[in-house]
Order: C-alpha cells, then structure tokens, then sequence
C-alpha cells in the first residue's frame, strides 16, 4: 500500500488526506506553520470563504459534510450598497440555493481536528517544506522548531502547498512544464464590522453584501460572532488607490464619500486599515500538474486563482473529489492515473480563474448596472420556467457540478442569445412577457 | 561610479559588458561554464545564428561590428527543398541585404576576446549562480573549480543568464510580478552536412536553406569551415516525433521519404541523431525586467523567444544597445532608469515572441504554399516602387529598427490589405499590373 506525504495542511491537504485516510493509505502531512489549534490565528490573512455545491460534494464524499454545516452561515443573495445607501437584493438561485459563508481559520481548524481522528494520518507542523527531490520523491524541510533539516520520501507526494509551491517550484525545473503567474492590478485589506453588544449582526447575515464602485468595490459575510469580514478590492498604485489613500484623513475622507452607509458600522475602520496588510492578488496557471506517477499538485498549488467566485477553495475541493472517483473506476491502481488526472483537469483549472476574472468585472461594476440587472431577471425568469433549458451562468459555476471548461462555453452560447433577446423593442416594458419567453424557447432550442 | 556585476558570459552578457566597460564602469562578469577558449565546445548544444541589422547595429554601438563581419557568412535568399528535389528561391530582402550565418560558439569567443581587451572587465568562469539577495544586492555562486561558495555585491547587476535564469528565479517570488514559461510542442536536433574534401560547401553557403514539410521542418546554414549546421525542428510526441522515430532503420526511412535530397549529404546522419540532444523550445516571458534600480535582465534571460525568426541574439543585442541609449538620454542617471527601461522594452520582448512564433507556421508551411508566395511576390513589388510605404513584415524585423510591437502592428494591416488584393479577379494572373498595383497604392494610403 502506497506511503502518502500531502506538503501543505491547508483546506485542500487536510480534506485530501482524509479522503486518502479512507482508503486505507497512511497519510502523514507537513506544515510550515505550527499548529494553528494551539497557536493565535494571524489577523487580516485571509479573506472569508463561500462554500458552494463542489465543495460540499467534496465535503460529502469524504462523509464530513454534517460537521461543516455547524459552521457555515447560508448566504441566499446578494445585497447591493449604492451611494446613497439604498440597498437592492439579487437572488444567487432558487429559493433554497444559498452560498455559505466560513471563517478560513475556522474551517481549518474543523478539518484538522476531523482528520486527527484517523489513526493512519499524522501531523507534522512546523516543517517549511524546501524542496522535493523528484528522483526519489524525496521531500526536503526545515524544521523550524528544532532548527534542523529533515528528508522524508513517499510513494505518493501531494503538493497542497497553495499558490507559492515549494513543490510546483521544482517541477517548473523540469522540461516541458508550462507556468504563468499573473497579478491582478488590484490587491485587497481586510476590515471589520463588529458584532452588536448583544452579539447580533450589524447587517442581514444571511446575504453576501456588496458595495459596487466600477473600478473597486468593498463586499461583507457574516461570521459566527456577529461581526462581518469586510474586504476592500482596491487598486494597488494610480489615483484612487492602497498607495495613495495612505493618511488617516484620506482614508476617512475616502470612506466618507465612497462608502458612507458602511462607516458607521467600522469603529476600528482606521486601525484595521493600517495595521492588516495590502495582499496581491495572483492567478496561477500550470500544466502538468503532475510530475510522472510520483506527485500531484492540488488546489491553488495547481491552479490559484482570484477570489470573485468564490471558488477557490471549491475548486480545491473538487481537485481532490475528481482524484477519488478517477481512483475508484481505476479499482485503486496508480498506474498512469496522475497524468490522465492532470490531462482531464488542467482544461479546469485554467477555467475558472478565467471565470473568476469575468465576476470580478460583474461584481464591481455590472451588478450596478440596469441593463446587466434586467438580463439577469429575464435569464430567472426563464430559467424558472424551463429548468432543463437554461441553467443560468452563476448556477452552473455554483451550483452545479459541470465542468468548468464546460460552464465557458455554455456561457458564450447563453451570451449570444441575450444579446438577441436585449434587442427585442421596448424589452424594459416587455421583458417577462409571453413573447419575450417564446423568443428565448426558440433561440434556447 | 557604480560596480557592475554580469551574470553570464554568453553573447548579451559579452556585448553589454563591452559597452559599460566603454562608458567608464568597472565591470565583473560571472559564468558558470569554463572558459570556452580552452575548452573543447559541446556538440550539438547550440543552434547557428542569423545575425541581422538589430544585431549589427548594437555591435557597432560597441565598435566591434568589422571584427565580427570576419566570421559572418551572409545569406541572402531562403532556399526551400522541396520533396522532390527542386529548389525555389525567395531574397529576404533588396539586393545588397542579408542575414549573416555565425556560430555561436565563435561569435562568444570573439566577443570575450574583444570584451578582454579592457582592463576594467573581468571574466570569472566557473561561478554557478545560485541565487541573489535582492536586499544587498548580492550575488552567490558555487565556485565549480574550488567547490566553494563566493558572494559579490554590486551596484548594478544584469542578469544575462539565459532562458533558465538564477536571478529571474528569485525574482520571481516577489510580489507584482507577472511570469511565464511556455513549451513549444517542438523540439529540435542538430545535424551536420559536411564540407566537402576540398573544403567548399555542398550547398549554396549564402542562402538559408529550408526544408518545409508542414507539421515541421529542416534547415541548414553554412559553417565557415565548409560544413552546415542542419536543425531538425520535429515534434517531441505524437505520431512522427522525436519519440516515435526512434532506431536507425526509422530514421533512414523517415529521411529517405521526408529529405531525399539532403540524405545523401548527411553520411554521418545516424550518429548525429542518436549522439545529439532533443532539446525542447521555450519562450519566456515577463514583466518587470528590473528590481527596483538594483537589477536588470537582459536577453533571454528577459525575453527567451523560439529561433524561427533569428531574432533572439539580436533582440538581446537590441536590449543593451536601447539601455546604453537611454542611459546617454539621462546623462549617465541611473535613477528611475531601470524601472523606465522595462516599461519600454516589455512589449518589444513579448511582440518579438509571438513574431518568431508566426514566422515558424511560415517557415515550416507557407514557404511551400503557392498563394503564400504569390502573395509575397506582390508585396515585394510594390515596396520596390513604394518603399515609403510598404515595408514586408519580413524586411521590417529583420532589415529595420522600428520596435518589434509597432512592427505586430504594422503587420496587421498589410495584412488586411493583402486580403483584399488577394480577391482581385484574376489575380494569379495579373498580380504583377498596373491595376493590382494602384489598387494597392488606395489601401495603403
């Protein structure tokens, strides 16, 4: 039976590692950090998660799914901030279809402490994983704690490592490995709204809340405290930007103008702007992502993308889900199994970060648009009407298991049909007329 | 006045070394290699080289452009084999104009010969780069002959270590910025035609010999020793690649059907191609070329490009010759000077990557397509009576200064004009009339 390393104790290597748990394999993961459960978490280091139907399939499969519910908090749609504080409201489904919100650290630790029940699966913190002999799949670490190297060779090695690979980064060595990072000319903060004093939300929790400004935007999910982890998508450098709003009058002053429902709700606003960090934000493409039958790089290792989706982490999930069933039909034979896997999911991977790119357009800029808002009301209203016929875009990324590749293209399909249907005269008066309806049923066909 | 530190003794390392060295600066230049003057040179490693205007115009910059014209045979046609042993014919450019064929090993002994003539450039061979510290400025080598690690610093350092840069690798984990690394499907071996007894060539020495075959090709430039360095440019995988063709009695009979008339002039065929590496093609691109005022990558280590446009020396060359000019423009400031000097050339290096690209669908395909050269046929005669206003795509990269990403440009619209003229009735016939070349006139106007 194959002795199985996983580099990275993150969502992905510890969902991954009790998937493996449960077939009967040995697991024994590294971790640069120390133990999370033990040490404070690091504020302003990660952004709040929405956990969708890949993840929770994934979550399924691996039978904790029941666990993570007690955690995640439904988020039904999105609520709209506009300048002068009035709020509008957009459905993410059908009426029992919600995104979840989770703290990162959170989720994290419930993994964790979910795969120490297995025997077969050992934790090994403080170890900042080096390198990986790719040879002998031998993985080479610091040991932080004790200051000392260490090597440990495996059958198997799962790079979980995230977005920065120590593992991937030996594997762009390797002759005909593809590569690009990309950073987005924005980055992002964290900020907080507190709790009320009686531990209540501030704002509805059960919605993903937006503030929308074209070329930035703000957005909000509840935690389980009553607060709210807020983030500022912002421009890195230019005019409106982290490099220029850099005193607390012009942060004040910019929140005042841009955001002015919000500030009263951030107490801390000042401290929390300039005390978390200006993250980057980079897109990572590679291919293969698997180097011969030895290892395999999984999640944002694999395949880092923006956050706009929110599926990141699903996306992470569904690598390790897709890995199992691929392993199932197989009845448990490695033999070529990571190459084919890579093949199959690199088309994937590349997907939604292509995707992610696109909602981020839509989230800051178009979901305060009129035109973008009554598309999507005509897509609802069709979509509720012949279900088989029209998955809108959203729902297929969130709320469906196709593909991602397959989601673009059904999305370019959808695409060109409303734009045939937006112009249709006088569509703002007739949008969900009889006509209307039928013209989408022909076009649809 | 600033220490300048080289990584790499190759072609852009030399020539730049050259011109600091003339406008006053001390200069250290660090290789991982021996000295290739007194070393026997690796077979098979290196493809010739077709050095062109861009290139000639740095060498003179540096005043060595006589020296080199001594080892530089010029080409002034391709010269496409066709299967059944007919030759066609198609001038690169005006009569007088020419790409030079020059090996590269002897162009890098020439320039470290010349770059010695200065008492303030130093060469260190031997020194494997392993990594630099951005902070300090500081390079590391493993000092190959002595097994000991050496650390320098610098005021300035160019990284001119090629497509697999070490001072690329480390900036690559800072943060903004952007990377990639992509395989052709590709790759290439290197052949020989011999001279003959008598030490002439074979075959014509001023032409560039093509071999076009479609999916692939061969080509040959002369050595100045009578022989020709043939590259076989051959898929890596797949049905006809390097990894199916595969024992003697395959290779005999792929060339036989494929190079009939160029087998015959191989006689030590099988031996090349078994002793000689596949090597794969890879371009690399990325942005910014600087680290703060600190450093700056020059040639492939910046830009590495496919060979089919011979433009990757001579784009490196182009890089020094650009930087030396806007150094002269800043009055001998370097301050804000790097990071302005990646700004500018960043489109010209990816601009230059996609060209080769394009030229290689020429190169292998369109030289045997008979619309293709009738096409070019009327290009060329209309530049001749027009030559303001119609340069050939061709004549521009190679015969021309104007930046690589203007030239994408321009291309684009002969492009769109040539698609028309191409729809004139009869156009076979009378491509070369008064009317098809009025019609021209219009469009390009």
């Amino acid at each position: 039976m194959e002795k199985i390393g996983i580099v990275g104790a993150g969502l992905v290597g510890s969902l991954q590692a009790i998937l493996m748990a449960k077939k009967g394999y040995d697991v024994s993961i590294f971790e640069s950090r120390p133990d999370v459960r033990k040490a404070k978490l690091l504020a302003g280091k990660s952004i709040n998660l929405a956990l969708s139907d890949r993840g929770w399939r994934a979550l399924q499969a691996a039978g904790i799914d029941g666990d993570i519910r007690e955690i995640a908090i439904p988020m039904y749609q999105r609520c709209m901030h506009a300048l002068d504080g009035s709020l509008s409201y957009q459905k993410y489904g059908k009426d029992e279809q919600a995104i979840y919100s989770v703290s990162r650290g959170g989720l994290n630790q419930k993994l964790m402490n979910l795969a120490d029940q297995y025997p077969t699966i050992s934790y090994n913190f403080d170890r900042k994983c080096t390198d990986i002999d790719l040879k002998t799949n031998t993985l080479h670490f610091d040991n932080t704690a004790t200051n000392q190297e260490e090597k440990h060779s495996f059958d198997k090695v799962f790079a979980t490592d995230g977005a920065f690979s120590a593992v991937r980064f030996r594997m762009q060595k390797t002759t005909m490995f593809d590569y690009s990072q990309k950073y987005l000319d924005h980055g992002y903060k964290e900020l907080v709204i507190p709790a009320n004093e009686d531990g209540s939300h501030k704002l509805d929790k059960n919605c993903l809340h937006i503030w929308p400004r074209g070329e930035f935007m703000m957005i909000a999910l509840a935690n389980m405290d009553g607060s709210f982890t807020c983030t500022l998508f912002f421009p890195m450098y230019g005019e409106k930007s982290f490099d220029t709003i850099n005193t607390h009058e012009k942060v004040e002053t910019f929140f005042q103008k841009t955001f002015p429902d919000a500030l009263p709700l951030m107490p801390t606003l000042l401290d929390d702007y300039f005390e978390n960090p200006t993250s980057a934000l980079v897109m990572v493409r590679c291919s293969p992502w698997n180097y011969e039958d030895k290892v395999l790089l999984l999640g944002d290792a694999a395949h880092a993308t923006v956050p706009f989706y929110g599926q990141g982490m699903n996306c992470g999930f569904e690598d390790c889900m897709i890995l199992q069933e691929m392993l199932e039909e197989a009845n448990g034979n490695w033999n070529g199994l990571l190459g084919a896997y890579s093949k199959t999911r690199v088309p994937d991977g590349n997907a939604i970060i292509d995707l992610s790119l696109m909602n981020y357009i839509e989230m800051r800029d178009l979901t305060a648009n009129k035109e973008f808002l009554l598309r999507k009301k005509i897509e609802a209203k069709f979509s509720n009407l012949y279900p088989e016929k029209w998955i809108p875009l959203y729902s297929q990324v969130t709320f469906s298991h196709i593909r991602y590749h397959k989601v673009i293209e059904n999305g370019k399909a959808q695409n060109a049909i409303m734009e045939q249907v937006m112009q249709l005269p006088n569509i703002e008066a007739n949008w969900d007329s009889n006509e209307v309806m039928a013209k989408m049923l022909e076009l649809a066909n």
